[in-house]
């Protein structure tokens, strides 16, 4: 395909305009239609997109055979259900992350993008962010020696949802990472947390993750919490590096220090010695990461290629979550992953 | 007692030192005996306390009867036997944290010194910072309006123990600051961590602590961590507080914010509202804990009061530690602490 | 005047889009008209405004009789020009500051719109910063005791302008603000500073202003700077106030510190003893400045009265700039300013 | 000389007890003496020292023929005099900072030495700190390009002195680090400041200095100030480095970063470009900067060669400061230092 991939963009709430106007903005994109149940929406977002078609039906776009992609950035629950019938009707899809709410619709929209030759890609922002990219890159080179453990904390006083817990709306970010940096998956899983705010919706979710390498993950998720942060921190057994997507030009630090065993070392007492070297702070492009996300997107369904953050991904976060889920529900029992 | 009290300190590694330093400034103490069974170390500390007598027999300070009190500041397995020694006899007791390795040997030691009336006290200094006992004086005026939950971080590339894993070493800080801060001991608690260094030494814990009253506790524990963090948040309905023993001038930050129902929601969506007030940093006396720590057993001992920490806080953090320990080894189970 | 003001905007380079933007949103202002030399700029914000007239001819504006007032925003040499030939025109005249090159220019303009009872308000946007209306509060309602002294840093490795140099660019900021703090004119100044990247272009400038009441003032301006910073800070004899304008959540600090004599003093040495109180972080309103300048430009159109950064504060804000100026190029003299 | 030195150390009130410390505890010297008028500080310093003889007469040093040197820890109006009899008596002599108040006693000190063949070295303790060491290194390897400009920072709410203004108290110590770092002296300086606490007691001062390079130099000193800083800031047209004494992993900061003549510019508008590279915090010792200080005193005297610090630093620094000093005092005007 040389010419831009034509994609329609559905629900305009929060985050959908902003997909809008990067697709709008992309060489390698089109914002052919804009779909929103709500008029009042509607309205809004079309002056900034005059070459743009609007409408409340979703048919219309799937119906529109010059229409090569659907994004979905409606409500969670509507994940699944929407890309399904856009699938169904041999549209690419983007969804947005979550890309389902139960494990088992999460493979069969996967099955249904292969069966059908479709591109499927999950909203998962930070796996294309420059910093965790960075982060990966030191790792696949070796840097860090051997990876031992990782740990996120994405905390704040800020949007409390009623539809989804902290689990689901802030973990969802940092299981994509956290799999990304590790290259793996976990096989046993635990959470635990607490709902102050409303019945049954937890606001502070901690999470625990074993994977087969013997590295631990931990999450610390929380909306109710006087701190903001946004981080996640890999510690190897040569290096320690830290992504903090808070900061604006220090988004990745990588700390030359760690401990090992001393040779030459008593019979008793602490025979590990500590070891402290320079700090460095690797330029990291500060392009947009949704933009990048975005031509990804686009470039995967123009290139007939699977994308980053394709189905395997996106059911691999969701069958972490769910496992975390089921952990919470218990009271924070182990549960492992190959079960699920 | 009007006259000064009169202390040995045991234990001229580290931390012992400290003690002896502290004691033998104080009006309220006078330091009788310096005793270790390293030649070395007694001949080290020897010259700042010249009117102090040194020992490597602790029946020296046990058989002297002019001794009002033995400080105890050696090894963790040592605690235990020696404060019983000392007890049987006849000699108040201050012993460094953790004040045995078993719930069983603490609620020994804490029955020796009620039927001896002696004093007890265990080294909890976190419970004498200003800026902790300011969080609990807060806390106390209602000022946070109900407590929510509590999670300290204390982690650092430090020190790594071979006698002691992190939750053992770091832990009990934490642990009486939780105790102390909600007025309460845990019901339930879990932890899962993973020894990177020393084979069944773990390096990195991660504990949950369920109080009566609904609250969550959290604690995350690291020698093996890039940053270098000593901190304890605690989240109220009305206000939300840290204490951050890293900072200097700002130990502890008082967040007026919150997050409350908002009376006029709509039929869907997110009807919880986010409030942000003011920030307050109350000044905090920067006199030395240990300082105020040590003046505070000179006095239990001279007036034959209970003091702070005392045997019954001492008892429920090694409660407390035995359980997370037992969840530790269980791969994080929930231990009952009824049960303990 | 009960209907909404009409503006248009002259200058749609960097700034002038903002200025725009806020206008046409604004219920008190209507964007009747953008205009521009270059096709390309206005071809660029025309889809932003739809219900706007676009020109490249500033009389199509001057000559429209329901246009009320004219925002400039064009180069710093075309201020003086412009400005007058739209009071000439009777429209009232938002200019961005500075709002002339010389002294001698600005109070032609003042004058100007003194004689023809047009508005006249220039765009020192700090003046309108919530965080620096509310140090202005605390220093009238005397919580700093008596004024002593303040100092800006405004520094950054940013944009390097060819047409201003550091004083000219960044200091009328900090100027602006000093004289609003301090609610008074120095009577001398000095500048020195040194042109790095540019012939006669100052990269680096300290400058000092002393104010009647025996105040000091203190600029450092950089933009070839490691930091990046934008900075007030105010030192009274009760307490110290800084603005912080790279902060978020903390914008204003207030420390309740100072020195004070100490009445029993000794026969020498230091008698000078310091304080330390609680330190305070007031919420400030996190409305955007140029909103709030551009929705008071237009109600003092609309009611007819005097805007704050009105002519007399433009006027002395480029008679300060001239002085230091003058003082920068004589290598630092001091400049009296009663013989500007 | 191959056994250790023998050090005399007079004055033990704020500053002199650390350097007798740090003389007393290394292998290269040994403390001999120590004097001081006061009984009390005598009597507070002889614990800690039981090796050492302790005198109120300062011709007890100057007449033992087996002491080497004498180290002034005195008030600063007895640098000059008592350095003088030390160096008559045959001495070697330490001083801490300034080495005199004049210009002219300072050169006869230097005078004295050179004649007498002895060591005269100055307390500029930060010229021996690890941190700006490697500044210094950096610039020698020319990795900050040309040196453009420098400035420091010295500010807090600290000691109020009544002795010294905040000029020589605080300056010292930046224009020992600037003279060190730029290699090279000032032409031209000025000054301005103003005494709010005691009359004729400057407490803030900022300094300006021109060097033969072109390179500028700016001081902000103040003990009467919200923040503590403790930071010189290097501007190079490569690179440019922080130096921050308050930090404690992070003392010097390397930054990539800079700006350049873009060759491709237009016609008009800013043709200047700022480039963005890696931020580098390289491991620095944290080897006491005193004790640095002291053993290359020793050394320097056991070796019979020429001190870092030695009498032309020392020398010159005062010159600096007094020439600071005639600037403050006529209200800022430039004093050239060929003049003084």
């Amino acid at each position: 395909m040389s010419r831009a991939v034509r994609v329609g963009v559905v629900g305009l709430g929060y985050w959908g305009p902003n997909l809008a106007r990067n697709f709008d903005r992309l060489a390698e994109s089109e914002l052919r239609w804009c779909c929103d149940l709500s008029p009042a929406l509607l309205d809004r977002a079309r002056p900034a997109f005059p070459h743009t078609r609007f409408t409340d039906r979703l048919d219309d776009l799937l119906d529109d055979p010059d229409l090569d992609a659907v994004v979905l950035a409606t409500a969670v629950p509507t994940h699944y259900p929407l890309a399904r019938r856009a699938l169904e009707a041999g549209k690419h899809v983007f969804v947005e992350k979550p890309m389902a709410q139960a494990a088992h619709e999460a493979h069969e929209l996967a099955e249904l993008a292969r069966a059908g030759d479709r591109v499927l890609m999950v909203g998962h922002l930070l796996r294309f962010h420059p910093g965790v990219v960075k982060v990966r890159e030191l790792i696949e080179a070796g840097e860090l020696g051997d990876l031992l453990y990782a740990y996120g904390n994405r905390q704040n006083l800020g949007k409390v949802r009623s539809d989804e817990n902290a689990l689901w709306s802030l973990g969802a970010h940092d299981i994509s990472v956290l799999l990304y940096l590790l290259g793996d998956r976990p096989t046993e899983v635990s959470a635990r947390g607490e709902s102050y705010l409303q019945h049954g919706v937890q606001d502070v979710v901690f999470c625990t993750l074993r994977f087969p390498g013997g590295q631990l993950g931990h999450l610390h998720l929380s909306w109710l919490d006087p701190h903001k942060m946004r981080k996640m921190t890999v510690v190897g057994s040569e290096k320690m590096v830290v992504f903090d997507d808070m900061e604006t030009d220090r988004k990745v630090t990588v700390y030359d220090k760690g401990a090992y065993r001393n040779p030459s070392y008593h019979n008793y007492g602490e025979y590990i010695s500590v070891r402290f070297g320079d700090i460095h702070i690797p330029r990291i492009s500060n392009e947009e990461p949704l933009r990048i996300e975005c031509r990804h997107f686009a470039e995967a369904v123009a290139d007939g290629r699977e994308p980053a953050a394709g189905p395997d991904e996106g059911v691999a976060v969701v069958e972490v979550l769910e496992a975390l889920e089921r952990s919470l529900q218990a009271g924070g029992e182990t549960v492992a992953l190959e079960t699920v």
